[in-house]
């Protein structure tokens, strides 16, 4: 009895990523879809990702994905763009964004008035991975202060994604790590995965990251 | 159709949690299950506690959660106490530990022989916090560099847990943010949640952690 309910859902969700796939491209909106554990800074990089689009021309929106609060928003409302949050305390506290929930924030977004959209999604290395949302593509933020085995344990994540941002490289001098086991662990979990240091904060390597997304939707 | 399938797996799950409990008080250990975010230190925090209460006479056992690698318990093994590790890779890549691994997992364990079982849970702030595995206490180790709005945003694990630890407090002063805020935002979740700074790496604050074991043991 359970699998075939199981497989409904799924299929039904399969079928509005279909949907949305086919809105971006024919509103020609670069889509990506930001994932992260909690606090490895989705939003900061945001900020400054809008910002450095924005002075180029590129015109960015933003779905914003939490369980609660509307901080993230709150956040990014000065720098003047569309955006939508999605709440998913109120329809059972969901722990990812899915395809439905990005279906219904297209209702209050022009896509055709925007060059890049961004989903930034519930803070969960694990169960996000596991959902298309018709996204162009998909970015993994690993924080270093969470250690150089996380690829090997939410391995998913990394397989999934096309891009793996590695934050907070500021703190590198305080936390008895290596960048390099970092890069080891990615590429034993995913070897085609491009992998760009960066700190959101300081602003180190958003050149690469931005050159990254210029690249991509050419 | 799909409601009265939820329904029924959880009503199983509850069934089975309350067998682990019945289990765990049947052999007097007393059962700890540790949640967090990727990364925020529950194993190091973990083998700091197992040494500390060892030192006291008291033995310790470990369920190990992930959902790949043993990488956790060779950490632990050195301890030379009774661990078993449960991946759920090969079960679908399950989010959380459910009250059937558990279960599962005290195939392995001579509960009586332990004065405390402690629960790695799978890192993530989501998930696991709604299912009852049958413990005694639920504890939630939250890292700074998560930043100070997590417990606003994730607020079904400040409610659900009878601890917080604010863990890596020894990159305050590194990081942009302000323990009082913490406070405050987890007060606003749950005001009876009490809240312990630590460094695990460190070892500060662990005698209080220690003897909130202790104390709640009895």
């Amino acid at each position: 009895m359970e699998i075939p309910v199981v497989r409904k859902v799924l299929a039904e969700s399969d079928a509005l990523a279909e949907q949305n796939r086919a809105r971006f491209r024919s509103a020609n909106v670069f889509t990506v879809n930001l994932m992260s554990s909690p606090g490895a800074g989705k939003t900061t990089l945001l900020a400054q990702t809008i910002q450095r689009l924005g002075q180029q021309g590129l015109r960015c929106g933003v779905i914003e994905g939490d369980i609660a609060t509307t901080t993230d928003s709150q956040r990014l409302a000065p720098l003047g763009i569309p955006i939508v949050q999605v709440n998913t305390e109120p329809f059972g506290g969901d722990c990812h964004v899915g395809a439905h929930l990005v279906s219904a924030a297209l209702e209050f977004l022009d896509l055709e008035s925007l060059d890049y959209l961004f989903i930034e999604n519930i803070g969960n290395l694990v169960c996000p991975a596991e959902f298309d949302l018709g996204e162009h593509r998909k970015v993994v933020i690993l924080s270093l202060p969470e250690g150089e085995d996380k690829p090997l344990k939410y391995p998913l994540m990394f397989r999934e994604c096309h891009l793996c941002l590695l934050n907070k490289t500021d703190l590198l001098p305080y936390l008895n790590l290596d960048l390099a086991t970092f890069n080891q662990n990615i590429a034993q979990i995913n070897r085609q995965l491009p992998v760009i240091p960066i700190s959101a904060q300081v602003g180190t390597g958003l050149d690469l990251w931005i050159n990254w997304l210029l690249a991509n939707r050419d």
